[in-house]
C-alpha cells in the first residue's frame, strides 16, 4: 500500500485542474498580452481564476498577483512592500517560526538598511501580542506573521495581530504567509485586517511554479521583478495561463467542498493523534483545538532518529516529512520545534505528517501499524 | 482557416511535453526537496530537463538554473549580476533594442546607484562595436545585449562582443537574453565567452511559467528571490517538477531535429518575404541571411494602421502581432523599429510575422491572398 501523508510538501494536482490546463497549451495557448482575438480567450482563463480566488477570499479580483509560487509571493510582499515604505521607516517584524521564504528575504531587508525584530512564540507556536505590542515602533512598516505553521500547524491569531498593528499606526502594511492556511482555513482579508496574503497553488491540488499574492487595492507595493508592465505594473512577465487556470479550479474545488473537506481531514487527524497517543515514547508537537491546522501532524519518538524512521517508513511505501520539506539546502534542526521548546533530544526526532482529503482511515491504520512494529526496532538496532 | 501567427508571443505546446507534465501531476507531484523515494522520482524529472538543456548548449547541468520565465531570468541576470559585483563597480551596459525584461531591471539599478550606458544599433538593429569598446570603462561590471530581437530578428554578434568585452576586463559578466534565438540558433556559451544566457519554455513549445537561466559555474549571482537556498542558493522556491519537465522535452524535440526544423521555418520566412516584397506599399523592416532570426519578419504597410490590419487579419483567422506583445501595458510605439530608423509614419504601421514548424505554406498563401484582399479595402476605408 502506498500512503503518501507529506501533502504540505506538495500534492497530487486535481483531474479537474489538469483538464483546464490542458486546454491552455492545446488550444488558447497565446500570449494574453497580444491583441487579437486567441489573446483574448488566453485572457479568460486568467481572469475566471482571479475571479474564483477573489471570491474565496471575498476580495476584488483585481486585488489577486499571479506569481510563480509561494516563495515569490513571500519576497514579493516582504521586499516590494519594505522598499514601497523605505521614507516612512525602516523596522520591520517577523514571527520566530517563520518559513525561510519570509526570513531570508527579511534578512536580505537589513542588508538593505533595515532593522528587524523577530517576536518569540509560545510552547504553541503563538505569537505574543504583549510582546508585539511593545515592539513595534515608530518606524514600523511592515509586520509578517505566517497564518498556519508549516512544520507544526500552529495557527496565529492574525486578526488580533493586525488589530494590534492597526491600532499603532494603520499605515504599517500586514502581511500574512497563508501557504498552508488557503484552503483549510475560511480567510476573509478585509474583515482580518491582512494587507497581503500569500498562497502556492500546489500546496491544495493546483500545479506547481504558481502562486498568487494578495495586494489590497489601497496598497501600492515595488516590484521585485521588472518588465513589460503586466498585473498593475506589480509583477512582470508573461501569465502562466497554465498554471494560473489550474490553480483557480483547484481553489474552486477545495472551497466549494469545503466543509466536508476540512472534516474529513480533521477527522483523520484527530484519529491519527488519538493512536500516536497511545504510542510509546510518542511526543506530539501539535496539540488540538482551534489554535491548530487541520492538516499536519508533528510528533516526536524518543531516541529515534526522524530520518532513520523516514526511510523505514519509506520501505512500506510512506512518505512523511521530517522537518519542512522546503529548505532544501539548510535541514539542519527546525527553527520552529527549538521556538516552541521541543526537547533537546527530539529536535532531530520529529517527523511531520500532512494529510489531504485524498488521504483516507485505511491509509492510517496502515500507518499506525507499521509505525507500531518499526519503532521497537528501530529501537533496538539503531540506539542513538 | 485558423493560421497562427504569433508564435514569438507564444507557442502551442507539444504533446511530448504535455505528456511528461501529466506524470509529474498526477504520479510523481511530490516536492523535490523531502527525502522519500517519492522526491527522489519528482527530481529525477529536474535532473533529466537540466541535462537536456545542458547538452543542447554544451554547457554542465549544474549550470542551468530553472526559473518562471524568460522576464524572471533576466531579472535574476541584471539585477542579480550587478548587485553581486556592485563592490568593483556601478556601471552597466545594455543595446538600445533590448525587450523590457531587461531594459526595465536595468533602469531599476539606476535607481541603486548604477549608471547605465545604452548602445545605439544600426539600420538592421545590430550593436555598434566600435561604440561597445568606447563605451566600456573601468568600472563596468555587466554588459547586456540580447541575441535575437523579439520585433525585427535582427541577430546581435554576441562571439564579437564578447570578445571586445572580455579583451577589456574578464570579469564583466557578458548576459545575453537568448528567449527569442534559443532553439532557433545553435548556441554554444562556452566558445562564444557568453557567462549567463536567458530563455523561455513558451516560446519554443513548453508552457508557460517556466525559464532557465544558464549561469557559468565560475560566475556566482546574487538571488533576487530568498528562501529555502535551492538551485545553488540562487533561485530558492519548490522546484516546478512539472513546468521544467515539460520544458526539457520542448527542448530536446526542437535541438534533436534543429536542422529540418529551422529549414522549414526558414524557407516559410523567405517565401513570405519573397510574396510581401511584391505587395504594393509593404515596407520589410527583416533582412535576408545570417544576420536575421529565421521565424520572425517584421513588415509595415504604408497607409495602415497595424491595429486595424491586424482585427481585419483576425477576422479571417490569422494572428499576427503588432508589435511586441510582451510589454502589455505600454503598447505605444516599439523601441526597437524607431531605433533601427523606421520611417515615422510606418512606426504604428508594423505587424510581427513570427513563425514556428508547425506552420506551413497553405497558411502562408492564405495569409497572403487574404492580406492582398485587405490592403486595398483597408486603405480605402480607413484613410489616416
Amino acid at each position: 500500500m502506498d500512503v503518501y501523508f507529506d501533502n504540505s510538501a506538495s500534492t497530487k494536482v486535481s483531474e479537474k485542474a489538469i483538464e483546464i490546463m490542458l486546454k491552455t497549451m492545446r488550444d488558447d495557448y497565446a500570449n494574453t498580452s497580444g491583441k487579437h482575438i486567441k489573446s483574448v480567450e488566453a485572457e479568460s482563463y486568467v481572469k475566471d481564476a482571479a475571479d474564483i480566488i477573489a471570491k474565496t477570499l471575498k476580495v476584488k479580483k483585481g486585488e489577486i498577483i499571479f506569481t510563480s509560487g509561494g516563495t515569490e509571493s513571500n519576497n514579493m510582499a516582504l521586499i516590494g512592500g519594505a522598499m514601497s515604505r523605505k521614507r516612512y521607516g525602516k523596522h520591520i517584524i517577523i514571527s520566530g517560526i517563520e518559513h525561510p521564504a519570509v526570513y531570508r528575504p527579511a534578512e536580505f531587508l537589513t542588508e538593505q538598511g533595515f532593522e528587524l525584530s523577530v517576536l518569540p512564540v509560545n510552547s504553541e507556536g503563538q505569537v505574543d501580542l504583549e510582546l508585539l505590542k511593545s515592539t513595534l515602533r515608530d518606524d514600523t512598516v511592515l509586520v509578517s506573521v505566517m497564518y498556519v505553521n508549516n512544520e507544526i500547524g500552529a495557527i496565529e491569531p492574525v486578526e488580533e495581530i493586525s488589530k494590534i498593528i492597526k491600532a499603532e499606526n494603520k499605515d504599517i502594511l500586514f502581511h500574512v504567509d497563508a501557504i498552508q492556511a488557503y484552503t483549510k482555513l475560511r480567510i476573509n482579508p478585509k474583515s482580518q485586517g491582512i494587507d497581503m496574503l500569500s498562497a502556492s497553488g500546489h500546496k491544495f491540488h493546483g500545479p506547481k511554479g504558481v502562486g498568487f499574492l494578495y495586494v489590497d487595492s489601497n496598497v501600492k507595493i515595488n516590484p521585485i521583478i521588472f518588465g513589460g508592465g503586466h498585473q498593475r505594473g506589480m509583477r512582470s512577465g508573461t501569465l502562466n495561463t497554465t498554471g494560473i487556470a489550474g490553480m483557480g479550479v483547484a481553489a474552486k474545488e477545495a472551497y466549494d467542498n469545503f466543509d466536508e473537506r476540512i472534516n474529513k481531514i480533521s477527522d483523520l487527524k484527530y484519529y491519527l493523534m488519538d493512536e500516536l497517543e497511545k504510542t510509546e515514547g510518542a511526543v506530539l508537537n501539535t496539540g488540538r483545538g482551534e489554535n491548530f491546522a487541520p492538516q499536519i501532524i508533528s510528533v516526536s519518538f524518543e531516541d529515534i532518529r526522524a530520518e532513520v524512521l523516514l526511510h523505514a517508513l519509506e520501505d512500506r511505501g510512506i512518505c512523511v516529512s521530517s522537518g519542512s520539506a522546503c529548505s532544501s539546502n539548510h535541514p539542519g534542526i527546525s527553527g520552529t520545534l527549538k521556538a516552541i521548546g521541543v526537547r533537546e533530544d527530539l529536535l532531530d526526532a520529529t517527523i511531520r505528517i500532512s494529510l489531504s482529503e485524498l488521504n483516507n482511515k485505511e491509509e492510517a491504520d496502515y500507518f499506525i501499524k507499521n509505525l507500531k512494529e518499526l519503532l521497537p526496532l528501530l529501537r533496538k538496532f539503531v540506539r542513538k
